[in-house]
């Protein structure tokens, strides 16, 4: 075996995925890109906010003596600080630099998570739907994925999260507002998981982490808030990343923060520290610290979000699909009209229209809109998505 | 156990390390920063070259539609072809962007690289001393570091490599210059390397990779030069960095190449893209692709290495170390002139001089001194080394 096998199965795994690219692609090459509805991909279309090329413009112009250099592998204390600040008062919980961990995206805070977390066989747990990556990161260190699952809103089940954690469970997994169903969980739900994992931890006799993956904290609508996860349980990890605020996922700027009353924080900030630097990621980089720590608080303008929300929850609504009309994200998690999702995928694709099969976030019978896309190639899919749907009515 | 035991252990390991660190932190503190001669860390003090800042300022000029959105997770391809079009040049070797993937600096590249190859207690060898950090991008991966001496002048020991070749073998790594000697490997003996991995798979009936980490190919002295690998074996992989070069270390920018003709190509860069994705840098950062594109073959001036090399090499000599002059780099791996070289570096510190000891890479009874720093530093700190060595002369 030339490659690893671990390696070698995950490559054979994501074949139905890929191709489904592939098919993309084709249809692409066959019918124009710009005949195709693409709805697959979470890569956010909105250019970055005036404040981001601002700050990017200032950046460069002090580009000079040490500011391209090795900074410490947690990050500029400057930066560390400004983003602390913004924290403290989103999470209305004091937190200094001292909780707080420069990385490279959520998807580089998450790994560092698991690798200085998890021993050999630990359990994480996620509530299904969810981003599938995620099954990835808790590989990659060797501990083991365990989903359970929500209610039919996509809100939490706690008599399901009760019942999966056992003596192995090491860390809570969530993700809100979530991806790929857009459901935001309520301040009560959160406050009894806080509760249900302190109970947890004491009857195990150890502590379990409740790890928040918070990206698209920002990308809220209709005047809902995203409740502090700071104020519900103490032994918690924020993860998150600048990708979808303002726009930049492929600069691979992000950060964790460690709740400032978790009880072995020191070890953990240390361990942290360690993981960001031997898993090879050694630091943030320091160009894009520099510019967010000018923007805190900067995010993208809503209103093309907002509209396109509205276009598909219209549309499809009046086609005959059923959903949850989603809190935050820019997606939508329709039920398909029958079982199979990945067959009814594969209709859309008739109709040119791009979208991921629910199996492909643990959540079948579903299929994923990604809707940060123009306005345009909502309107002209809109006939396709109802033609399919006639089929089975 | 808060942290994994992994964590836990390396840790206390790295403590060693950290004391010395904290000591020379304590002497900055007492005496002034300007006051104490720090040479312990390999963190480039030149500027980037004026070429860089143009580029930086062009890119931020066109940030705009799309500019910092994901791209393919190997990176744009008109980045990989202004590097395989660089790289091609300098290997003799015709090279194409679908050899080449953008990653987050050498380290980055390193642990996509073991992830995609190593199965569990796959061994990894490399000549000592050697870089430290490869044991943990090793173990990240679960495979196992495995260690070899070279020749008095640093240089590779064939017969020791071969002896240390076992059916568990899957990668042999260099790094040439080499951190901490100096030292570049000579063609001779890199076409022996060569000859001896083919004989060695042959026996083995697997193929051994040679993982050539160059982060130092441009930092050379006196017309020497740092010879081919793709000319030498074709089963090599390229990992390298931006870093040293161009003098952006936190910029986490470098890339990986396979050689076109290595027997299983495709397959090795398929598994190479998902572990660049799944290890979660997703894509080295985008704004630096853009800006290396722009300035590919430029580095920094290399006036100011040359004089504080000659400043040591003449210093020291004077003062009675041994050490072989370093043809690359901007490291001097002198011996101490006791046995225990962690006493000899504490020594030193008593003159307000820091140094890495020899230990530290696996290279005992020697120190490593970066040169990497301001010219005052060296001309004020020879009397200390003089100092010293005098107590045991």
């Amino acid at each position: 075996m030339t490659v690893a096998k671990k390696i070698s199965t995950s490559m054979e795994k994501s074949s139905f995925i890929r191709k489904m690219f592939e098919e993309g692609a084709r249809l692409k090459a066959e019918h124009g890109a710009e005949n195709v509805f693409d709805f697959s991909l979470g890569n956010p279309n909105m250019n970055p906010p005036a404040e981001f090329k601002k700050a990017l413009m200032e950046a460069a112009e002090e580009s000079g003596e040490g500011t391209h250099s090795y900074m410490p592998n947690i990050g500029y204390p400057f930066v560390r600080q400004a983003v602390a600040e913004f924290l403290s008062t989103e999470q209305g919980v004091e937190v200094t630099e001292n909780e707080v961990i420069m990385t490279c995206g959520a998807a580089g805070a998450l790994n560092v998570v698991f690798k200085t977390i998890l021993d050999p066989g630990d359990e994480v747990i996620s509530p299904t739907p969810y981003f599938v990556e995620y099954n990835f990161y808790v590989e990659n260190h060797n501990g083991v994925m365990k989903t359970v699952p929500v209610n039919s809103d996509f809100s939490l089940d706690l008599n399901a999260m009760a019942a999966a954690i056992t003596e192995k469970t090491k860390i809570v997994l969530i993700n809100s507002p979530n991806n790929p169903t857009g459901q935001i969980y309520s301040k009560e739900s959160l406050d009894a998981l806080g509760r249900l994992l302190e109970e947890k931890s004491k009857e195990f006799n150890k502590t379990i982490y409740l790890v928040s993956d918070e990206p698209y904290r920002k990308i809220i609508y209709d005047g809902n808030i995203v409740p502090s996860i700071f104020s519900s349980y103490k032994e918690t990890i924020i993860v998150t990343s600048y990708s979808k605020d303002i726009s930049v996922p492929g600069e691979r700027i992000g950060f964790l923060a460690l709740h400032p009353s978790a009880e072995h924080k020191q070890i953990l900030f240390g361990g942290f520290a360690l993981s960001n630097r031997i898993l090879g990621y050694v630091n943030a980089p320091a160009l894009m610290q520099r510019v967010i720590a000018k923007i805190q608080g900067v995010q993208v303008d809503m209103t093309q979000y907002e509209k396109n929300r509205k276009l598909f929850c219209e549309g499809l609504t009046d086609a005959g699909y059923e959903f949850t009309i989603p809190p935050g994200a820019f997606y939508l998690f329709p039920k398909a009209p029958i079982e199979d999702d990945v067959a009814f995928v594969a209709e859309l694709q008739k109709e040119l229209i791009l979208v991921v099969p629910g199996s492909g976030f643990g959540g079948p019978g579903h299929f994923r809109i990604a809707y940060c896309c123009d306005e345009q190639s909502i309107i002209k899919s809109l006939p396709g998505f109802k033609k399919v749907m006639a089929k089975y009515k």
